[in-house]
């Protein structure tokens, strides 16, 4: 396969996490006989630093003409205390989603038995989970009108959904759960939002084109509650937007494993792959991030390419390295810590 | 102290919790000499089936009348699958919220060490927790507009607050921080939100006003994971409607004692107290439920008349019952299980 990929490594250990994606798909490339491009881009604060615009026009263009995005992570702390900062690099992130039509985030947490230890809660409730939240990322409250009246004292934020815009994001949830164990969570606040309710009547009117999927109901209270105490108890979850940000956030930390966490982004035409960590500032250029969260990510990119193969000898290498504890200071818990560009050359080698 | 006080049961377990309270608190006045008239009123399920609304007019007069209201919990899983069902006991609650002005819900969440086992998390994690959320009540997008429109095919909420609806919360935040560690972090999404950026400028300008407090701002979503990873790390915390809902409940469940949460909701006219667990149709009638965060929202009752002492007694009381292995099944593991009623009369004859 040829393949063209947009390359935005980003701020912050962005650079050093990507370039380690880098080596492993190239490795990859090599074993499986495909011919990958990577065309590099311009985002974040690296990108208002060059040309004042943190989703420039020429990276849009370059991740609009590629096959995939591959992403590192963005934010700089010089925008961390200035929310209302007219250009940051945040407003890049969501305007990419927007542009790129990127509606739906497909965030996994699960757990590595040899990292089991690591999660603040315990084995017994930890142990099993593979879970799934397909966020809806392009609509909602993010986007929705927003401003002031009374000369600043009032302040409003206008969350819309659409039917379709429920449907697109739900079928994916349906045909997600129909490829693991068929169960799907649909997560609102229909005991309060109107924008809720018809989330659920919209699910409710699919489930017969489902009849093998089996769909519950619960309240985003509810669930912030239960991911804690039974994260094993979920499969597939679909939410709204804002909903989402807040649970894929909570979920993630319950693995204990966060640092190894991929996400995918994916709309009709275009799809993203990147790390869920953030840019992680303090650790700019010391070599010691955990790419594997990247390269995991790259995982995810040749999988959605139907690369399944290419896919399972990436989250091989990943799995051998962590048996072998080749990893990072965040994995290495007392023992030998190797740098962020050793554990990427051990992971190419090892395709 | 003459005090009169509005009692709503509500629904499920709602009942047998709150004559457990009225026991304990009965107790309490003989021994510090006060005098409590109780008046009891519908609320709930239990008031649609009795008079076909949640929240009646009659009930209302009541709490405005009295000096308090002692709440017990309301939902019959009648309710439940129907979200959209015209009347439903939650909207009870919403007008009740808004009616009275309870502006401030104040959500403890601790530890009692002799139930840290009972966490998900594991004991380093928990240990010392003892944090309060201030959820504001009363406004943003639960009271917003909210509709459809294109024949139903568009909903939206609107979520919306005014600098005075946000001062007004914080300045209960900074004083109940000044009376604790002094640490107070504002909990929004200034990176997306308008009314998060309301919020987070109008915190920062009364800033100057408590200058002993140090104020920090997260995101939701990094409190979503932090509350998880070191809950202890936080003290006082301060958010809009929404985002409350959804970390308190995630904050409730970290302790492992949420059978033992107390909550009070509190204006300028009114102040409403009751246990954070919902209203477990299960449980009704068997005599089994855990009395003890009623009881202990009795005593926030007390403190918020300023009788200080009188709290004191029943939370001495029931640290001693949870000391003497005196409790209901939920925290009995494997010893002996009493019921409701004899916590309660436990209780009151331990004051
Ligand atoms: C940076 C921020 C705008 C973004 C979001 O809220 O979507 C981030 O938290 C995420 O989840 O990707
Ligand atoms: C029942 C529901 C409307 C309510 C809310 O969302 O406020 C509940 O979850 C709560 O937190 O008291």
């Amino acid at each position: 396969m040829k393949l063209n990929i947009a390359l935005l490594a980003g701020d912050g250990i962005g650079p050093e996490v990507i370039d380690q994606a880098v080596k492993v798909s190239d490795a990859i490339a090599k074993k499986f006989n495909h011919e990958i491009t990577w065309k590099p881009a311009l985002t974040g604060a690296a990108a208002i630093d060059a040309v004042g615009e943190p989703y420039p026009d020429e990276t849009h263009d370059i991740c609009v003409a590629s096959d995939a995005v591959l992403f590192g992570a963005i934010g700089h702390p010089k925008y961390d205390n200035n929310p209302s900062a007219t250009v940051r690099p945040e407003q890049g992130l969501l305007k990419m989603r927007k542009k790129l039509g990127l509606f739906a985030n497909v965030r996994p947490t699960f757990t590595f038995p040899s990292l089991l230890d690591k999660s603040p809660l315990k084995r017994e409730r930890i142990e099993g989970t593979d879970l799934v939240f397909l966020r809806e990322l392009t609509g909602g409250i993010y986007f929705g009108e927003k401003g002031r009246r009374d000369e600043g004292e009032t302040a409003f934020d206008n969350c819309v959904y659409t039917r379709a815009e429920v449907q697109r994001l739900a079928v994916k949830g349906f045909e997600l759960a129909m490829t693991r164990s068929k169960k799907l969570c649909c997560v609102d606040k229909a005991n309060v939002l109107e924008t809720s309710r018809l989330w659920r009547e919209t699910v409710q009117a699919m489930e017969k084109d489902y009849p093998e999927v089996e769909v519950t109901y619960e309240f985003v209270d509810a669930v912030a509650m239960r991911l804690v105490q039974w994260p094993n108890s979920y499969d597939v979850l679909i939410t709204e937007n804002l909903f989402g940000d807040i649970l894929t956030d909570e979920a993630s930390v319950i693995s204990g494993s966060m640092g190894l966490m991929p996400s995918a982004s994916v709309g009709t035409e275009n799809a993203l792959f990147e790390p869920i960590h953030g840019s992680y500032p303090q650790a700019t250029g010391l070599n010691i991030a955990n790419p594997m969260a990247t390269v995991l990510s790259a995982a995810m990119m040749f999988e959605n390419f139907g690369l399944q193969e290419e896919g399972k000898a990436i989250r091989a290498a990943v799995n051998k390295a962590l048996d072998a504890g080749f990893v990072t200071e965040d994995l290495a818990d007392g023992g030998k810590a190797y740098g962020t560009k050793e554990v990427g050359d051990w992971l190419a080698k090892n395709i």
